[in-house]
C-alpha cells in the first residue's frame, strides 16, 4: 500500500504541474478565472487523471466535478474531501488545486491499495471559490449545497469579461437542474486540504496546520469616497475636501484598530485596503484629489471583533466626513459569518499527524469552501499546508514533502472517519 | 478714454469664450496641452485680435508671441504684461488666457485711446506653462529669458502624445534661434494678471489680490512604494509590507505637519498627493497591495519650511520603510525655488486699486510665468483675480466685473510704471 500512496502522490504533483503550465500566461503568477477556460482545462486535467485510475467521475449542473468510491455500507453518508480549482488573478498554482488533487490522491491510492472502507469515500472539484471573479466567494459550493439559488446567482457579472454568470456556466456546457444533485445529508463530513496561505507554519516549523476556525469578513469592494478637485498650491487647507487624505487616514483607524487588538494578545482580526486608487482621468500632481476608489476587507474568527470592527469603521467615517470634508459611499457590502471548524474532526487530524509522526499546529484560517458544508450543518475542517509565499501572489510554492506530508494526514483522517 | 476701455474688456471677454469653445472637447472642462493644437488655436485667436486692433504681433523662436507698443522714448525697456495659453488636462477657460488677454486688453485700449507712455508697453502670450504635459513647467517662459537651454529641454517628451517637445514645437512652424529675440534687459518690469487658484478672495470679499510671493515647491511625480502582495485575510500584520498603509502613512505624515504650521499662525505652507493608485493588474480586495504608485507636491513662500519640509518626508520615509517593510522610491526630484515678488510693484497695483475703489488684499500665490521674470531680474508681481471655483478644474469660472476690475487694476499700475 505504501508503494501506491507514493505512486498517487507523485503522480498528482506531476498533474499539478502539467495544468500550472497549461493554465500560465505570459502575465505573472497563475490566473483561472472562475467558470473560465483556463479553470475548465484545469478541471479536464483532473478528470482524465481520475478516469484514468478507474474511478467514475459525475458532473452536477453548476460545473463541479465528483468522484464516488463506494464503501462497505451503500446506505452511509460519504466521507468527503475536495477543494477548488480556479485562482485569484496573478495567484499561484496551489490555492485550491492542492487540496483537490490531494482528495484525488487519496481515492485513488485507497482504490488501488484495494483498501474497503465502512463509508464511501467522495472527492469534489468545485469552481468559483475566489471572490474577484464575481465579487462574492464559493459559488461551486453554494450552488450545489443548496445555499444560494441560481436564480440569484445567475445573473452576477464578471469583472473581467462582462458576462453574466449563467453565461459563462452555460459556454462550459453545463445547465443547473440537470446532472448529480447531493445535499449535505449525502455527506458524513468534508476535509479540504489547503496550502496555507500564510506563514504561521513556517516561523513554527510544522508541515500541517488543524484549521480552528475559518475568519468570517465584512467587504465592501466598491467603496469610494468623493471630496472636491482642487489646486494643489492654491487651495488653503481649511477649504480642502481630499478624498486621498480622507482614506488614508480611514485605513490607518482600521490599522490602529488591529495593532489594538494585537497588544491584547488577540490574534483573530485582520485588515486590508488591497485596492486605493484615484482616478487616472482626473488626478494629477498638481491637483487635491476630488475622488478615491478603494476596497475594505475585515476579518475576524470572533464575531464580537467584527462587531467591534464595524463599528470603528462606521464612527471613523462619519468622522472624517465632518473633519474633511468629504463623503464616503461604501458601496454594497459582502461577507461571511465566522465559522468555527469541527472538533471531533481536528482530533482526527491530529492523531493521523501524531501516528505519522508529522508536527502540527491548531491556528485560524481564512474562507475557504469547507465553511459552507459546516454552514450547511456538514462536518468539516481544513488541513492547512506549510509553504514558503503565502497565496494569492505569482510567487506561491510548495515543497513537494510537505504536500506529501498533508495527504498523508489527511488520508489518515479520511479512513478513521470512514472506518 | 472710459469707452475704449469698456470696448477691449467686453471684446476679450468674448474672446476668451470664443477660445474656450473653439477648444472644448467631450471630456469635462477645457484641456489646451502645451505646444499642442488647442493651445495654437488659443494662441491664433488672441494674435487676430491683437493684428485686428491694430498692433504688431512677433514671434520668438520657441511659440511666444510678443506684442510692442511704442513709448515716448524708444531707449527704455518695455513695461510688459502677459500670460500663458495652455491649460492642465481637465481645466478651465480662465488659468493663463485670462492674464494673456487683459494684458492684450489694456495695450489695445492704450493704443486706442492715443494715450502715449514714456516706456513702451509690451504683451507677452507664454506657451507651456502647466507642469503635467512635459512633466515641468514655464517653458516658453525660460527659453524666452534664457533660463534653460533648448538642447536640454527639446528632449522631453509630452506625457499624453510621447513625442518630444522639440517635435511638437517644429510641427507648429517655430524653429528654436529664428524669430525676436528679447532679454531680461528688454524689460523694465512684468505684471501678471491670473485667476486666484483658490477662495481667499471670495471670503475675504476683495475682487482682486496683490501676490507678495510665488510658492516654490519640491515634487515628485513618479514616486512608488514597494512592498509585497500577500493573503488579505492569511498573513499575520507582523509580516505585511503593505504599500498602501505606508504611503497613506507618509500622505498623513506631511498634513500632520502642515497642521503644525497652521497652528502656529503660518499659512505658507501646502502639501498634496494628488495621485495615489494600486497597480489596476495586480489588485485586489483580498490582496494586501504590493506596489503604489503616487505623487508628492510641497509648497512654500518661506525657503526655511520647504527645507523643514523635506527634512519631515526624508525622515518618515526612513522610519515607515523600517517600520512597514516597505521600499520607497521617491523617483526624479522636480520643483522650484520660492520667489518673492516686487515690492514696488506691489505698491503701484495697490494704489492703482485704491484710486480706483477697488478693495485688494496681500497674499502668496503659486509658481507663474512672472517668477521666471523675477528670477531673470526683471521686477515682476502677478495680481489675482476674485473667481468662485479656484482653478485647474472643469469648474473654473470669473465674473466679468472681477475681471474688469482686475484689468483696470492692471492698467493703472502699467501706466504708473510706463510714466
Amino acid at each position: 500500500m505504501r508503494q501506491q500512496w507514493a505512486r498517487c502522490i507523485d503522480e498528482v504533483w506531476a498533474l499539478m504541474a502539467e495544468i500550472g503550465r497549461q493554465t500560465s500566461t505570459p502575465a505573472p503568477g497563475i490566473t483561472r478565472p472562475a467558470f473560465g477556460e483556463a479553470e475548465q482545462r484545469a478541471m479536464e486535467a483532473v478528470t482524465s487523471y481520475a478516469e484514468a485510475q478507474g474511478l467514475n467521475v459525475e458532473r452536477d449542473g453548476f460545473g463541479n466535478h465528483h468522484i464516488l468510491l463506494p464503501g462497505a455500507d451503500a446506505s452511509l453518508p460519504a466521507v468527503a474531501a475536495g477543494s477548488h480549482l480556479d485562482s485569484v488573478p496573478n495567484g499561484g498554482n496551489f490555492d485550491g488545486l492542492g487540496g483537490a488533487v490531494a482528495a484525488l490522491a487519496v481515492v485513488a491510492a485507497v482504490r488501488a491499495s484495494g483498501t474497503r472502507t465502512r463509508h464511501p469515500l467522495r472527492v469534489v472539484l468545485m469552481r468559483g471559490e475566489e471572490s474577484p471573479w464575481f465579487g462574492t466567494a464559493y459559488l461551486g459550493s453554494r450552488l450545489m449545497l443548496g445555499r444560494s439559488p441560481f436564480s440569484e446567482i445567475g445573473a452576477l457579472v464578471r469583472r473581467d469579461s462582462g458576462r453574466t454568470f449563467a453565461d459563462h456556466l452555460r459556454a462550459l456546457g453545463y445547465e443547473p437542474g440537470t446532472g448529480l444533485k447531493l445535499t449535505a445529508s449525502d455527506f458524513a463530513c468534508f476535509f479540504e486540504l489547503h496550502i496555507e496561505q500564510g506563514p504561521l507554519l513556517i516561523g513554527a516549523g510544522a508541515p500541517v496546520g488543524i484549521a480552528t476556525a475559518s475568519r468570517g469578513n465584512i467587504r465592501f469592494p466598491d467603496a469610494r469616497c468623493r471630496g472636491a478637485y482642487g489646486h494643489s498650491a492654491a487651495l488653503p487647507r481649511a477649504y480642502r475636501q481630499d478624498a486621498v487624505l480622507a482614506v488614508a487616514e480611514l485605513a490607518l483607524v482600521l490599522d490602529a484598530f488591529w495593532v489594538g487588538r494585537i497588544a491584547t494578545d488577540d490574534d483573530n482580526f485582520v485588515a486590508t485596503i488591497g485596492q486605493f486608487t484615484t482616478d487616472r482621468d482626473q488626478h494629477a500632481m498638481t491637483k487635491v484629489a476630488g475622488d478615491v476608489a478603494f476596497t475594505i476587507n475585515l476579518g475576524a474568527t470572533d464575531p464580537a471583533t467584527l462587531a467591534a470592527a464595524r463599528s470603528v469603521l462606521t464612527d471613523a467615517v462619519a468622522r472624517i466626513e465632518r473633519e474633511r470634508r468629504v463623503s464616503f459611499e461604501l458601496g454594497a457590502e459582502v461577507g461571511t459569518a465566522p465559522v468555527p471548524f469541527d472538533a471531533h474532526l481536528m482530533d482526527l487530524l491530529a492523531r493521523s499527524a501524531a501516528e505519522s509522526g508529522i508536527r502540527s499546529l491548531r491556528m485560524p484560517t481564512v474562507g475557504h469552501d469547507a465553511a459552507m458544508f459546516a454552514l450547511s450543518g456538514v462536518p468539516a475542517v481544513v488541513l492547512l499546508v506549510r509553504n514558503q509565499n503565502g497565496s494569492h501572489n505569482p510567487d506561491e510554492t510548495m515543497e513537494l514533502t510537505d504536500f506529501a506530508a498533508g495527504v498523508s494526514v489527511l488520508a489518515g483522517a479520511m479512513l478513521k472517519a470512514a472506518a
